[in-house]
């Protein structure tokens, strides 16, 4: 079982969440704190094993949002093993689907991708190679809010969890993340620098000596939300634009997966803007 | 107040642990545990305010003893706020030893170094202007106990807590670690590769694409002792011999000064001839 | 065009060699040189445009070969855009054959992969989505000789060029080496710590704080081939082997690919056991 | 002796250079070239051994200009090992500027450094310590431009050829780049990210997970002159301001150090923006 929980700071709190789960007859198998000072509050992320817990499974959640209430805080809580349900956003490069797919076939990942949705027809078959539903939703400016409509009803239909925007090309809007918030972007520049569109051509225009990747949660401004991971390839004036699109495909993969990784495993905690990362 | 305690895993030890603390009035300030599945233990850093902590400093020691011994581990308790006394051993080289003298009065490592000892004459303007002790205590194949027995005749009369090799280039005899065991090294190569003498020569004939640099405690079996942190550069064909050297003073400096961070803050716990650092 | 030229180093070569270029009226497009001083040796690669270009592709090669002699040198032709023909030898791990099979089919690398060989059954499925012949020659200790003839006689049907272990997990004898010869491992080490079997179970024995991988080529002593790339990753204690396993998995990836990339393109030139990389 | 030239691309041009040092009697020991074609340029940097050449000094440069105008290009003309004259402008913090004392005093980059100039009293003793004279020059809004004049008499008095801003915290006003333009500042963040003020305190504010620093040639737009090295550094939400200041001090020094060598030893070449770094 897996506690995420964030509350105004005051001593006490990792004995009364441990004693918690101690006096249920839990064994930690992780636990990790951090405060943040400035913010004055603490965020706690606990992993014990259900097995043997004087709890049941029904029960567990009713207490700790009870505690959770008289903590003035939220909790979030997740099976260890909990399978998340994925959709991939994408239009037609297949790096990142590839690997996410490829990743998860083979367990890397703990999510199962029932469905991928792309505004091109290109990442068709590799998704038949993988067997996953592909579903070709093309946006433009005059149907955009339909196409938006027919994704968040696949994703109710398919009971997606999370999506991942893997080098979708696309703005989702404020209403889309209004229903669906649960987002993952890979951006392809180390931000803040390059937010918008053609950050490797800028980067070069730029004459930067390094390039990076990050993977972020979607908020409604663009490029603005909280950065989960940051990965940066070296480059050099042999360069050439589409040497730092390539390096950056590698960049990308790993910086996505690795943020997949922290999301699924319940090691990201979003608070004002910003994750703190228990790995 | 730091605590690291070293145990046997078995449920509820986390929560015995704050709760100890949160008995006796502390407010926990971090909290980073770790079990060790394979070697069955459990490993836990607990670091509490001791305003309005309910037991003097006195009272501390022999409560957490007694905690630890009912736990059937070992505990280990400093003040957060406590400057080690280090002495650095050097030989011709400066830039680790000015490096640390730098970070020492900077502030930047929480350490006090009353004393440098080396075998050769060189480095001393350089303590001159540091303020600090140089000793000069040369090393033959033949002087070699009686040195020995000199530097720790030094280090008690100094009240040394910890020495820090820093380009000494000789090796310490089970004799004096067995009297003298807190002692870090930092070692010219990424270990376990080019264990010895002259690793950057061995590195440049084997034509390795990245050098690197290990700081690790000593221990009686040369290079083999526990790893506190390993950094790493690349190079090319282009770097000859005296290049690597270079390239290396670098990282060999990055690499000694985070070990020491890391230790001097009571961040590594050792076992089993590993490390594990909360940072 | 790409000359690679190695000879005794003397004055005038840099001139000799871009003024024959230049005189049969080549435009140069990239040109970079390596002394290696201690062997008393120059190495030059020098790529040009043959639109224009005085010679006819079958004069090219004699009139190169004869100055190289006059030079008491070896050289090396091959044309810019040339694709190789690649053969993959594979066991039952899928990241590094998916990784090259995808990185051909996307025109990342400049190579065209008409046949993988493995010991085992697992991997058919992928080939045959990527529409790439698959052939099963399993490895005993008694059939090896005959396996390995088996394997030299399909990369002589497929007129191969280059043979890239991706996690073959097998030996190649002194025998067939002798026989194909351009070899490429990838092995899952910094090297040359931790050569030979099981190096992440070693790593992580030692208590390592980075893990690397090591694209060579391969030679009769194990592991000790011509270094092209190294890629390195954190560890912390919290990583376990499979950790390790899973973290190295990406970069070995990384290293192959930027490996091969040298390779294909030409910028590698192997002498005295280390490579020289143009890049 | 040190050749870098910059002219339009055509063909033969390799050949060219070479073949005037080779016809001289040079003995070329490094050549390096590259071709933007974007820019239509051409860059070379080569490098050959005075000894045996059949001009003298004085006869070199006019043969050198007389071949770059028949190219329609720009040269630059140095000796090897030739040391350049650098001052140091720094403010309150020590880090960069007995870094730089450092490598210049153990021989590590070939520069002399007769001239710190501060703006506060504070690193007085440093210079003091390595023999460097130093020069208190305070800044205040109305005294700048007086201020200014006064380093540039002192630069001219030293025959500094080189500045280097070590944290100087100040902007120099066009009039003064444009009396002095060689001068190269360390910022702290991976520029373009957080340009001007407080880049750390910004970059923790943004959540990143990483930060950088950047050694870039100084012009008139703040920040935006030619990168020549970007070094980064990881952060995790257990960083705090202070330590992204902390961490910051390290690859502050690194990269400054690293392109201080880049152009001390000429490997540097501007144009457009951006550089080439010959390495």
């Amino acid at each position: 079982m897996i506690l995420q929980l964030i509350c105004p700071d005051r001593p006490g709190l990792v004995s009364e969440l441990a004693g918690w789960v101690a006096n249920n007859g839990g064994n930690i198998r992780h636990a990790d704190h951090h405060t943040d000072a400035g913010a004055g509050l603490f965020l706690s992320r606990i992993e014990w094993e259900l097995e043997g817990f004087a709890l049941s499974k029904e029960l567990i959640a009713p207490e700790v949002h009870a505690l959770a209430n008289r903590l003035d805080g939220k909790a979030q809580l997740n099976f260890s093993n909990e399978i998340t349900r994925v959709a991939i956003l994408a239009s037609k490069q297949s790096h990142c689907l590839l690997d996410l797919l490829w990743r998860s076939s083979s367990g890397e990942l703990p999510m199962h991708v029932p469905l991928v949705i792309a505004n091109h027809l290109d990442l068709e078959p590799l998704c038949r190679d993988f067997g996953v539903e592909f579903m070709y939703i093309p946006i433009t400016q005059r149907n955009k809010l339909r196409a938006e409509e027919k994704i968040l009803d696949m994703f109710s239909k398919y009971k997606i969890e999370l999506a991942i925007l893997a080098k979708y090309m696309q703005i989702l809007s404020p209403k889309f993340l209004k229903e669906f918030s649960e987002v993952i972007n890979i951006h392809h520049s180390f931000l803040p620098a390059f937010k918008g569109a053609q950050p490797y051509h800028r980067a070069w225009d730029r004459g930067v000596k390094l390039i990076g990747a990050t993977a972020h949660y979607v908020t409604e401004d663009l490029d603005d939300g909280p950065i989960i991971e940051q990965t940066i390839a070296n480059v050099s004036h042999r360069d050439e634009v589409d040497d730092l699109i390539r390096k950056g495909r590698d960049i990308e993969r790993i910086a996505l997966a690795r943020a997949l990784r922290f999301h699924l495993r319940r090691q990201v905690m979003v608070y004002q803007g910003r994750t703190a990362i228990f790995a």
